[in-house]
């Protein structure tokens, strides 16, 4: 390393907004942070009022936010002398996904385009669209009855969530910009290949980790699905395989170099070294310290939890594991990828939607909800949750289940329903910790981050004493940016390899969440009764007597009040 | 009938006050009604923080309330010149039941003497007071191991709302109050003999209603359970027996003549003849206009739903069904009792707790709620819900089953969970009929009243398009204290039967509530999911593969938006 102070830029596209984030590459210590909200949509996300299954983005918003983000950030890091744009090493960037978009030959979105402009077909597809649903279990069908192994690596399950999906619903909802799609990119290649200024299709470096996990990419077929098998899909699909560039590249490698144009727009020197794109939870896993034993849980609206595993020892294939692709989070490593639909998104209803008064002002209302539930102790409530209120993406790969709450009596308070709803993520976290174990790999540590983990102690404590284990925080608030930070020292040569870049950069808070065993054990009762209606509501074929389920609530809750 | 304008006067004790009714005997026409709140704890019922099942009564202020609702009753009648307190020819009398009171050898309240005052288990425990449930179970248990038959007519299983129940549970845990009791009565029973001026226990006139539905009182095994049996319940309960005067009598008989001291305090004459007292449900079935093939459904904050059938030819035991006694609600006819644990207090609930906002002003929420459901179509909110917020009376007679509610997303509105709610007590009340139907019993017509029934346009109409049947309304908004006088009127001598009275008094609006085909199509494939969860939840060994409902449910919202 340099002995000339060295930074690097992490780009985090969100939800909501892109986060910028500039760091010092001998330790990870942040230089300058600025967001900027996307322009359009309800929080960002464009939705349609007739369907709640529509989540879109336009790509324009992305670049303006983009603009704005970086010049705050910029302006922020100017009032620190040790910095200058120059000593830039390298940009990593992450996006959320499966966010692809359709775009032209140039490699241009076609929203960008007059001819599509305000057409929500034509935006990115955003991760959390569902419209997709129908053709998700087209494809799984489709698959399972050809006997091909396209879905060995996902969990057996294709998502309504994933690249194919989304693509085959426009094909057959939306044919006019179908048919303008020269190609569909997701959203972590399309950024990068911008910022080096050529978004060709078949020139845009493909991320391993979003072909990998969300398009049925694996190197042990060859890359992507075989053409007869997207041709019978639909007449036309295999055109997405033939312009995509395999193979698919981890984000360790370097995209190109900073393109002048976007260089003088950005406010940075041109031929910055640019690296591949990733998914943000992978950035943010590698930004909270991720390594073979290592669950990093990436909380937020909703979770998405990464683990990897060593590429030269053999890993089976784990039932309703979101994607187990080799090199997609860190180089040289299996990535195994889970995640809950909703964990954030949850709480957000119960305070947007349902806002229950009698607790002061809206504005505090997560506050003091969360005061009033930390007062409530396990099982006091006689309530009991499912998670599902935005389907379940581990381990059951159905975004066709819903929410469900029982134990509701007369006495039943909104503090009591909403300690219920975080209990209910965390057996959802649960699950997803067991079934990982269950093949094989060990948890031995669970590093949280994201905006939940930073802010609510309470949902921290709960998951201690649910899961049973610590609960240790990253100590960066901004893990994703912090990941595709170290991804951009990487390609601009600050670091060898991603791993001396985690040690030296990442880390976790000193105090974690350690369990207390009392309340673990009312939890181990409370999450007997979870597994049985997660069972019974999740798992098809399976009869269950559910007869019991709300007397040992009660018998539950009386224990509590001895 | 007297040429002479001759009135009744209905005494009807509630949960939260007492209502007075004055009435002309010759078409049921109100002269006079007022109600007094009683003065001791949260809107009428004493509770205990610690403990939710615990509901009781002072029978201070039972009396305190009669003389204040009497005064304004009186008052106002007093406005009307055809009235005149020498004209009242009966009094009737309901209570709430069953809500049994401990009482010494005069047959004073012990609550009342002030060895005991403030003193709860020295009140009257009230219908919905629930801390007897283990006391149930080990009566349930007790009589189905001996063999005997007292349970046959209660839907096999004794509940923890009544009278032995709650004796028992004295008996165990208050033993002062226990030792103190030389009888306990119920306050149906209590009250009339406190207005003839004698309320020693081994004098005052039973209700048949009361015993017969409460205290497993039955002709065909000798009235109450035998001394033995009660022993082995508890050394020295059969006391309670003992003091008890059979036979117990239904209400058309005359329990006596009011005392002229009561009479001075209340503003009336000497001597009107008083009634049997009966519960309350009993008489608003009464005051409805019950007769064979006629359910009578008492929409409030339970339900009570009442059918008689002849008694003349054989009539099954109803499993499940809380009561079949023979003349309790009518003279000739056996009674059949059924009922919802909770109805209003559901909806209470949920606008009383959980309290959302966004619907305007905290008094008008029940009222904007119920606009902005109605507005709902069938099946559109995805959401099903389960009505045992507070157990379930009828027909699982389990009073430790709760609420529940599936459905769930992040689009879930506060009005649609309103909805949802409603449907589940409309559901709840089908399953009833259902029943009721499945014995052999027809159910030709339902007259709906009570608050709910009179106030709530949309519960009405979503019960008609539930039960896909007419849901016909009372014209009277007090059928409880309308029957009351009604039995007033018999015992006053102003008709010869009850029928005959019920035949001038009663009738129904003349614009029912007719189910609309469409909406009962989608009721029906939703009831077969209700009916799914009422199993799987509430019946013991019974096991289901529940793994379709939350897609059926699915698959309703989605056709509701064709």
């Amino acid at each position: 390393m340099s002995a000339q102070p060295a930074f690097a830029i992490g780009l985090d596209f969100g939800t909501a907004s892109v986060r910028i984030l500039i760091v010092d590459v001998a330790d990870g210590t942040e230089i300058a942070t600025a967001a900027a909200a996307y322009a359009s949509g309800r929080d960002g996300v464009i939705d349609d009022e007739r369907d709640p299954n529509v989540a879109r983005q336009d790509p324009a918003d992305h670049l303006a936010s983009l603009d704005a983000a970086m010049r705050a950030a910029l302006a922020h890091a100017a009032a620190n002398p040790r910095f200058s744009a120059q000593r830039v090493v390298g940009i990593g960037v992450d996006t959320t996904g499966s966010t692809p978009l359709p775009v032209d030959a140039a490699g241009t979105p076609l929203a960008m385009l007059p001819d599509f402009s305000a057409e929500p077909p034509a935006m990115a597809w955003l991760w959390k669209d569902h419209t997709a649903h129908a053709e998700a279990a087209e494809i799984t069908e489709h698959v399972r009855r050809a006997g091909l192994p396209y879905l060995t690596k996902c969990g057996g399950a294709y998502s309504s969530e994933w690249f194919w999906s989304k693509i085959l619903h426009c094909e057959r909802h939306h044919p006019r910009v179908a048919k303008a799609a020269h190609a569909w990119v997701e959203h972590c290649d399309w950024l990068p290949g911008w910022l080096i200024g050529d978004t060709r299709p078949q020139q845009l470096r493909r991320s391993i980790c979003a072909a990998g996990h969300k398009a049925m990419y694996h190197p042990s077929w060859g890359g992507l699905p075989a053409r007869d098998f997207l041709e019978s899909l639909a007449p036309g699909l295999s055109r997405i395989r033939e312009r995509f560039a395999a193979p698919a590249l981890p984000a360790d490698r370097r995209a190109g170099l900073l393109d002048p144009r976007v260089a003088a727009r950005l406010g940075l020197p041109p031929d910055i070294p640019v690296a591949v794109g990733a998914f943000d939870a992978h950035c943010g896993a590698v930004g909270a310290g991720v390594g073979p034993g290592a669950l990093v849980k990436i909380v937020g609206t909703s979770t998405c939890d990464c683990m990897v595993a060593p590429l030269d020892r053999p890993l089976p294939d784990i039932p309703g594991v979101c994607g187990i692709v080799p090199e997609s989070i860190l180089p040289g490593m299996y990535g195994i990828e889970a995640g809950q639909s909703a964990v954030g998104d949850i709480f957000n209803w119960f305070v947007g939607r349902i806002a229950p008064s009698g607790y002061g002002p809206a504005e505090n209302l997560h506050e003091s909800l969360t005061r009033e539930a930390a007062r409530l102790a396990p099982g006091e409530s006689g309530l009991l949750a499912l998670d599902w209120h935005n389907g379940n993406r581990t381990i059951l790969t159905d975004p066709l289940l819903t929410g469900l709450i029982v134990g509701e009596t007369l006495a039943t308070t909104p503090a009591e329903i909403y300690r219920a709803l975080i209990e209910a993520t965390a057996f959802g976290a649960l699950r997803i910790i067991e079934r990982i174990e269950e093949y094989g790999v060990e948890v031995a540590e669970v590093i949280n981050c994201g905006g939940i983990a930073e802010k609510n102690a309470l949902v921290m404590q709960i998951y201690a004493d649910v899961c049973n284990r610590p609960m240790k925080v990253s100590r960066s608030p901004q893990t994703c940016a912090l990941g595709a930070a170290i991804f951009g020292a990487v390609v601009g040569g600050a670091y060898p390899i991603v791993a001396d870049a985690q040690r030296a950069m990442t880390g976790c808070r000193p105090d974690p969440f350690v369990p207390n065993s009392a309340r673990a054990a009312v939890y181990r009762r409370l999450y007997a009764l979870y597994r049985a209606l997660h069972d019974a509501f999740g798992v098809a074929g399976q009869s269950a007597d559910l007869s019991g389920v709300m007397k040992e609530l009660i018998r539950i809750r009386q224990s509590t009040r001895l």
